[in-house]
């Protein structure tokens, strides 16, 4: 157990490691609850043929398995990049309490890019969220499109 | 095989009463690939401890298996209610031809009710949609949170 932030953030960019070894877009996430991490994930949809295995569905799923309910009103996620509809949709339907992210996505983020399903009091439940830019997190998925153009 | 829609709205129709039979909100979803059925789903959120079981989640998951692949964009889909957030964002993540679905949500829905997130060109992927109403399809609903209350 850990209430340090910046452990969240290793543990979380660790993941995003782990997807970008096996050359899935670098996105990481853990889920935190009472200081304890549990729930983690990364992009796997490529690798598993499943578009719905964003890192942060992942997480998700993993906490619900690990705490046996569909219901994180108690939980806070850390993953490194913006999330997409799906994922921000998923935090809404998930009663997420908060969502702190590390890099934007201009394309397809709906926190503050494309976006602002969070603030926009349009949906029934609302998620908290705090953008904490992390240069690692935004070099890792530069580094991974130069890559892949290169 | 058919292309008969009735027939893929029966099929839907008949997921969302499996929802219905086990007090879920009865939400059900195929979708269809040259005229098969290569997926289906129902609303297990609640009987299965996870926040990420609506019905076209679990019929997305399901094509991606049957097809060994996360790209859905040969497949229209078929569904009860209009997708939320993370639905619509899923459709528009598996590169989904096109959905219909047959009752509107005014509460969560994000493609005519809430949001229109597959008309506003902000995302990168478009998805096609057609909103065909069912008298089934809102009545069980109806049923649904009236049993509920009453």
């Amino acid at each position: 157990m850990s209430t340090d932030p910046d452990y969240y953030w290793n543990q979380a960019f660790l993941e995003a490691q782990k997807a970008f070894s096996i050359n899935e877009v670098p996105v990481g996430a853990v889920m935190v609850r009472n200081g304890e991490i549990v729930g983690r994930g990364y992009n796997q949809r490529i690798s598993k043929n499943n578009a719905l295995l964003h890192a942060e569905m992942v997480a998700i799923a993993d906490a619900c398995t690990q705490l046996g309910t569909w219901r994180l009103d108690d939980c806070d996620m850390y993953v490194t990049l913006e999330p997409c509809a799906m994922c921000t949709g998923a935090l809404i339907e998930s009663r997420l309490r908060k969502v702190y992210f590390a890099a934007l996505d201009d394309k397809t983020g709906c926190v503050l890019s494309q976006y602002t399903l969070l603030d926009d009091k349009l949906l029934p439940h609302r998620v908290d969220y705090e953008y904490i830019p992390q240069a690692r997190c935004q070099h890792i998925m530069r580094e991974f499109f130069e890559d892949k153009r290169g």
